[in-house]
């Protein structure tokens, strides 16, 4: 997504260890106008699935579950990074290793929320290893759910988790893939 | 606001110890229709005010801070609640102790996203004894920005947090105020 492409180019900060931060406009201020861009071309990515739920992931993929859930006129479930005396009752639940944060975390969502009769679109603003996505494939299958598709906004293309889902048989969306951030300098995989 | 309030008394469960779930619309599955009507409402209620930006709490605000944000034209910042390596550079801190989850914990806002010129709207789902909000507050103070509104979704007006706020001048907004929910039922204030 061209607009995407620019806005990184722009607005993102390449640092030490391959880590691009967009938190002026993705996941720290974000930019609401482009959010809605975003939306109608997932919308358009995804026209032909019937896709009853968006699955994200807190925090930085609620913002765009939501305003891309306009398009699709269907509810967003978040999947919860730690337990609360709140979320209570029957939970599916995965291990996920982080990243980003350097330690493991496990993610729940009410049984409430998501069935058999789901079809997913599973939308995060980040892939990069893959193993925040891999617990929500899993809680999906818990669910007996299916995963109509995977929206991702920047996909980390030298890290393995796109090959994965790709090698996988998901239907994966990056919008923007980097390939290399040698150097500070950014270049993106043509689409 | 009626509609709130109805689904309030539809979907919301009380459960032992004050606690209203609210998951299946408001902070695990979230109704983006319900969020339209109450962003609408929002910008309704703060129509004088020149808000330049929201701010918000990870992370059950986020959905509907980036929803009502379409209403106001503005971008969303969203304080976090952890450290990590990806939020560096300076950042304005605030340390908030958590009635719902019990413990103590730090939020964080980068100085580059507030700034003295901002009019800012606070949003957050829920407001109780107010802590997250006074670290909000305290936050915005900081950066020398003004708090033109506070919306709430759901304020306990059985604890101290809204008396707090009102007393000390501030424009104040809940969509639904809870007065009591003793054996299970739900007396909303008349507004």
């Amino acid at each position: 997504m061209e607009l995407l492409e620019k806005r990184i180019l722009n607005d993102g900060i390449v640092k030490e260890g391959n880590i691009l931060k967009v938190d002026s406009f993705l996941n720290h201020q974000i930019d609401i106008g482009l959010m809605n861009e975003i939306g109608k071309e997932l919308k358009r990515l995804f026209a032909d699935k019937h896709v009853t739920k968006i699955l994200t992931i807190e925090a930085s993929g609620i913002a765009i579950a939501s305003i891309a859930a306009q398009y699709f006129n269907v509810p967003v479930v978040f999947a919860k990074k730690a337990k609360s005396q709140n979320l209570d009752g029957e939970l599916y639940t995965s291990d996920v290793k982080s990243f980003t944060y350097g330690k493991q975390y496990t993610i729940t969502v009410s049984k409430k929320f998501i069935t058999e009769d789901d079809k997913l679109l599973i939308i995060d603003d980040f892939l990069a290893v893959g193993n925040a996505m891999k617990g929500l494939i899993d809680v999906a299958n818990q669910a007996g759910a299916s995963v109509e598709g995977i929206a991702i906004m920047i996909e980390k293309g030298f890290q393995e988790g796109g090959k994965y889902l790709r090698d996988n048989g998901f239907n994966l969306q990056s919008l923007a893939i980097v390939d290399s951030m040698d150097n500070g300098q950014i270049i993106f995989r043509k689409q």
